[in-house]
């Protein structure tokens, strides 16, 4: 896909313009769903994710035979700041073992036969200090915007997107403060299993952030480039390109609605498109789906990032898609529909 | 596997002599997890998930690759008795729904790779409408029993047991109250989506079996016996003789959770083997599942039986296996340990 924007301005505009579910599909699966060989809604929430899916794939009887999962990693300038349990060189580590097809990410990828592209934006160049600066400029965020869009494949028929960031959670704590209120400490948890005294550090650089940013807060976009990381930003980019594609998202944890926040409050039903997979350890993940209006569909205790509690989801979705597509009617079993 | 029992007494004695975990496995795994290459814990249920299972697999780094779903089918007397929204000749539609490869249970078992096999229990010949005689006669419940045990294939490496049979809810319900106390109503729900006239009639039927059969209620087995169905007896052989083969079982809804009921009433740890998919929709499950001491995996609403929750519970174990058994360790992927 073509890079369509070049400012936020442009970015902000493609928001305002995306397309919404097909509504004729959403109504033939309705329709479908009722004449399948099961008590009225016995497969619960599976049906209404079949449907939703259905509608945003513009047909009635769907197939879903190809997600993609995208990881984007970033490095941060506040890391320097103490606010994680592993050192920032972790990051690009970690990218390398996504690469080798050594991470959880590349297992579940293969469990539920997902592509997985992995996307390092600019590791040697951590975003600045946001305590200091804004941690980018705006061709800074408007090119990682641009990077995450790009990456989708208009071949996807669902998307996953996920993350590596040493010190992305409190990048993600001071977005969710700055866009739906509250105090630091209200949005930081112990992202990998940091100690109290780092716990302190993070909440202490998040409120810094908000106060040195102040003036930027009510533009959700500015927020993000003030406060954020290139994956967060990746991330947001890609669930833009996935709706203008109609191309279902599976929200991961908590920076992953971090970043999709950023969307939902520039432009209200930005994220229609988009289910969460699961609801993480990390406190704050369950605060911000209340603020998104998601209900989780599962609930493991994961906190890992990397787009894993979303792959997870996949096969649930899967479930319900092959369910409501493959199985057979009343008519056609000959069964009596009570 | 040959009929290695033919009475209960002889089944009882069986369950009473039900290998354990292998103890060097499981502690094996704990050590290989603590090496991935992720924070501790950071992927939540899923790192118990494979320590259990590679403990009853008898391997610290196990593989889930021959996942086997059996449905068991039967009639019940019951339900002449107007307790289900659908009637009896369903269950005989519904087996030929399996059989052709149109219900929902066979999207799910293509969706992750299980095989399944559909056994159904002398349909033609209802159990005995158990408010007026036992349901099963000894002969009757110990052929259902072998049934069961002989399904399962020790090339299997998981096993999910569903079933199919109008009225059962009724028999489950009748099961956990004789076996764990409460009223009627406690254990009464709408099955299928029965209104509230039938609801109505469901309890009663239930409290006339429990005081009908007063006197057999101390013991487990002859609480199946007289309040069970084939295929719930079927069901509980599975579920011993993957005990015997070390095969790990997911449980399905409320009907399968009270057949395993009957071997945890009978022998302390015989479910020691087995996770609980998911909990449905049918209030009595939530309370017989901790009367069971287990946590479900999904809640995602479902009340259909087949098997199909504990089948959509497949892709969360897959998952986790898959993890543990082929993520890199930190030695092996050069990441810093934090």
């Amino acid at each position: 896909m073509i890079q369509p924007f070049t400012s936020l301005t442009e970015f902000r505009s493609l928001l305002s313009q995306a397309p919404g579910p097909d509504d004729t599909a959403t109504a033939d699966a309705q329709a479908r769903n009722a004449q399948l060989t099961k008590p009225p809604a016995a497969l619960g929430r599976l049906e209404d994710l079949a449907i939703w899916y259905a509608g945003w794939r513009g047909t009635g009887r769907p197939q879903l035979s190809a997600p993609q999962i995208l990881i984007f990693a970033g490095n941060h300038g506040v890391a320097a700041r103490g606010v994680s349990a592993f050192p920032a060189e972790v990051t690009a580590q970690m990218v390398g073992n996504f690469q080798a097809g050594g991470a959880a990410i590349n297992q579940l990828a293969k469990t539920f036969g997902a592509t997985l592209g992995v996307h390092a934006l600019d590791l040697d160049h951590p975003t600045a200090d946001f305590t200091q600066t804004p941690a980018m400029s705006e061709p800074e965020v408007v090119a990682a915007l641009a990077t995450g869009w790009a990456a989708v494949s208009d071949k996807a028929d669902l998307l996953v997107v996920g993350e590596m960031g040493i010190g992305n959670t409190t990048a993600a704590a001071a977005i969710s403060a700055a866009l739906f209120g509250g105090q630091a400490q209200d949005w930081t948890g112990r992202g990998t299993g940091v100690d109290d005294a780092g716990i302190a550090r993070k909440i202490q650089v998040v409120a810094e952030g908000l106060t040195r940013h102040a003036g930027l807060l009510s533009d959700p976009l500015h927020v993000l480039r003030a406060l954020g990381g290139r994956e967060l930003a990746a991330m947001a980019g890609a669930i833009a390109a996935a709706r203008h594609l109609r191309i279902p998202v599976i929200l991961d944890g908590f920076i992953c609605c971090a970043a999709a926040s950023v969307l939902y409050c520039t432009q209200p039903g930005a994220l229609d498109h988009c289910i969460s997979g699961h609801v993480s350890a990390e406190a704050a993940h369950a605060r911000l789906l209340e603020k998104l209006g998601k209900s989780p569909l599962l609930s493991l205790g994961l906190r890992l990032g990397e787009g894993s509690g979303a792959a997870l989801a996949i096969g649930v979705l899967k479930a319900a898609v092959a369910c409501h597509s493959d199985m057979a009617t009343f008519a056609e079993a000959g069964v009596a529909a009570g």
